[in-house]
């Protein structure tokens, strides 16, 4: 770490810094500068010792210097880490991952015609919601333990794999014997019982980024599930909320490139919810494949003006469809084919 | 709501609209324009048909107008709500309520001193950590039952009330049994699991404004709390993300008279997150006292260079008893007095 | 517009409403609903008149229908513009437009050898700020004349378009005449004088969005520009402020299909400024291709570690070169191939 | 500055910043930690040296440790400056002043009814727009001279000082002329011709905040205009823009007393704008005093819902008056009566 101290700071005042940094059993570096004096250390620190010494007199700010992250880091693991959502390979050298589906968990039918619908234009995984977060207590909240059923028979009948939203510690293992990968909405990313709990079991996790995280929260929030033993985490740019108002979220796509370069974990993009407007998911699909990513994550509807839930963002089959060739042309031109529909 | 169309929207589309929102049971009145047609209607609407009307073709844009919050809106329930913390009153026309004390339980000893010295100065509940959120996983997680332990140890030593955060839903039992004060913090603001578990027991809520929440959302979350039953929610503003860099959190001043004519609700400031740094957080609980907030939670710390979270936003002991005299003249000067300390 | 009155108004207080309305000559049409009474009008309404009813008694909110943007609208102007920078066609079915040079011009060595090296690799517009907006009144703010003089030389060198900033009105006519394309930076975009100023004369503007702006108060700025006649303007995403901090800015790839789809006026994107790391240009660049840009400008310099400005976030000659490959295939993938880099 | 390394930085990279750092007679000190090496250097350092090293291989990123604004700083200048505008001190310890009247000079009646309405209630400046900036090209932009001449009256005719905003270089002699205070509205914080021109000239400058402008970036602006010499700078902060939606803007009363400790200059708070809802005005005034502003800028109007600009967020003469006596009570709980409101 820095410490910078105050341009009038007294020697006195350096003195104290340097001791208490001492008692951590860290070695300053006092840097005299022109306007004031600096404090740099030798090896490793803690944040307890940054906070210590901020609030000491005479300190102007306590500037970090390690990455606060491990495990999620590329500086530690530097080969792409390629996570297999039940044989669907995500990252690394693997084809654009589709998955797709929709918002929530309706019906049997509709669900099932969704998932034939998103296989046969290029999707591998079907993702829908059978326990809804929702901002009102009054909103549909999904159809829960039986929603996970009409999932079980999609797979069955498509042979798509499955991804779904846990809600609650008490959930996860339910949610885990049926589904193939688990999803951590945005509002849960720093739910961290939550995150414990899904690090302690096997199935992969899709980490979405909060709406108001940064880059370094997000990855010290995989870094929770790393660290519990499960290496298995897929990161997902949603968007995120700035004061922009035409559209529900800003698409943070600078964050795929910055991710990949910051972490070997494989990094999706989701433009549904990272616009919030049906007509924007597919420039904004093509945007995140076009930037890196390893894959997509769009809502697909069989009738969207008829959805429970986000039918503004959702699309139809037709235009999913429509979208997909766009992207797998961006894809081949990136250098990453989409992966082939059917699995088998 | 009001259905505004685009300005070339066709008489098919504008007639579709109409069918789609009569298939809701809603009265649609077309209300033609200068420039484009927009469609209002009579009667009571749901999010469901805004959403489904949103994705039609023509249609611009959809505005809601009935609030949607209720229990929590002072439109249905007029009268202040007071709520009692083991008997300290909170809102409404009673004294300002002072919350105070450490970031997190570490240690008896650092309790016990911090109780005395709050109480001393005029604070009469104790609120510390003992689960503890961490961005890291790596960072101090809190003390747990041990913590809680010593809290009531704090209450039969000293009289004051107990607030404490809960992290899960699984926790709540146990934490309420000793707290007077169950704390939802702001990254659990939209924890759903959590806000059903704390509405479903009867001890008083404080439930804390999500980085990023508006202060719609920030009452839909009190309503969750509210739909189960429990009607003893605080409301606490302690600051949002915004891009200024030289302050942790931007504290949303706004926000306490703005939720006073919202709601019915108390609501306090926490002007320790709400800077992030200990020499704001003075004169920030002054603004939030003359802003009309009903109460203040204000972090305290026996050392704060030494403490294990959040030493740089701590009040010393000198530092909190010199604010509370300030914070009492702003309280007058509002007719509001401070709470007396002592409650026996 | 559309004015909600509050849950409880009085019958008096939503007469009262009506009667304002009236005076502006519009017609009010009452909504009564389950919980409250709107009241919506027929005909053309005004931002004044909506101003006028929101601070009456009983009202809630008053919420605009019509957009505020006129002539930049494709409501009003259905057909794509293409904007012709001394022969370069930007926006519509032109190839995609790459602008590109230093952001400071810094001598006549720098400069001559960076639009060379530009050309050479399909950039058809140099771009080079000759005076320069700076935080600080300490830092270099750029060669004014003197540096026109060589913008203007390297024209004739390498037969490159050129585009420069101008930052005060009295500028206006002296940049105007060397400058095929005068610049709006994102600090002017609602410096309203020279708005007006730059709509006065008849070369084209290339106008930067706000780091804080909406997209419709960029389209705002556009509508100055040309409402004073001028109607040569090309917008530029370049990245808005968020919370963010590992990016200078966050580039809003969102804007540039909703702008597509809100404006007739040709859109490009900013990867330089819109990220502020050299190496997040290339991948968001794609991304801004992707996503329908209708060009780019990037920051290019011989040597970024020596740059005067920017240094930072400008690409070497040959990440340059490197990158317009890459552009090139994800243009040909969307349909839109890349200008010819020779215009003769 | 302190430059910190990757990871895996070879020593070949180190040395190569080593030396880039040495190329501007800087002394660099290698840092090794347990992780990475850091680079920090002795002596004033220059944000280009910082800007040329950053794009080196190897490095991850670079750490400023001076301020970047000198003539600003309470470091440099560490008593409190006094701006007298036309008599009226503001600053240091002089009492609270209030600054008020309408938006726009609409009217000659308008005008002096309002002025003789804010001094009866106790203001000492008189504020009002000739030249109005306005988001639409469509909206009232002011009398402009015809303004000017009416403030002159008001002035004759009150005692009040008067203080006004302008738009472009062109017209600061103008405006100079009349006004006793030039304001730099939000929109032009960065017009760094206009900040030039306003620091050529004696009359004090009201410096109001940009929407999206750091503190540190507040500073810089106001440290343009004292570079030029004129000390005579007033800041302002007027409400940040976030993600909320209730309020215009944000007001940042975090920004005040974290000002008050940076600078020298007095700072003064503009609840109108803070808020831009009439409601909160007074408390947000409250606040601002509380927190410690110099003064308060608020918007007065004799019928808000007959305004031609900012009706919502005006106050009526009574609510102003009324918003006074608060205002008077907690300027005296923090030790700072208002001013007296004859200054004859």
């Amino acid at each position: 770490m820095l410490v910078v101290m105050k341009r009038g700071a007294t020697q006195k005042e350096i003195d104290a810094v340097i001791a208490r940094i001492e008692e951590f059993g860290i070695k300053p570096v006092p840097l005299p500068g022109a306007e004031r004096v600096a404090i740099g250390t030798f090896g490793s620190t803690s944040r307890a010792a940054a906070e210590a010494v901020e609030s000491l007199p005479g300190v102007a700010e306590v500037v970090p210097v390690s990455r606060p992250f491990k495990l999620a880091s590329r500086e530690v693991i530097a080969e792409d880490t390629v996570v297999s959502v039940d044989g669907v390979p995500v990252g690394g050298g693997a084809p654009l991952a589709v998955m797709a589906g929709p918002c929530s968990i309706e019906s049997r039918e509709q669900t099932l015609a969704t998932a034939r619908a998103v296989r046969a234009a290029g999707a591998t995984v079907l993702r829908g919601g059978a326990f809804k977060p929702r901002s009102s207590p009054y909103a549909f909240r999904g159809l829960g333990l039986d929603g996970l059923e009409i999932l079980a028979e999609a797979r069955a009948d498509t042979g798509l794999a499955i991804c779904t939203e846990v809600l609650s510690p008490g959930d996860v293992e339910a949610v885990a014997r049926v589904a193939d990968c688990l999803q951590i909405g945005a509002r849960n990313m720093q739910n961290y019982a939550l995150l414990d709990a899904v690090g302690e079991q096997p199935k992969p996790v899709l980490l979405k980024r909060g709406m108001s995280a940064t880059v370094e929260e997000f990855l010290l929030s995989a870094e929770y599930v790393l660290a519990r033993g499960n290496r298995n985490v897929i990161l997902c740019e949603r968007g995120i909320r700035t004061f922009e108002r035409y559209t529900r979220n800003t698409f943070d796509v600078n964050a795929i490139p910055l991710l990949k370069r910051l972490t070997h974990l494989p990094v999706i993009g989701d433009p549904s919810h990272g616009t919030g407007k049906w007509y924007l998911v597919a420039p904004i699909a093509l945007a995140a494949v076009a930037a890196g990513a390893d894959g997509l994550l769009i809502e697909v509807h069989p009738s969207p003006d008829h959805a429970l839930s986000d039918g503004f963002q959702s699309l139809t089959f037709e235009n999913f469809a429509a979208a997909m060739t766009q992207v797998a042309a961006v894809a081949r031109a990136v250098g990453r084919p989409v992966a082939d529909a059917a699995r088998a």
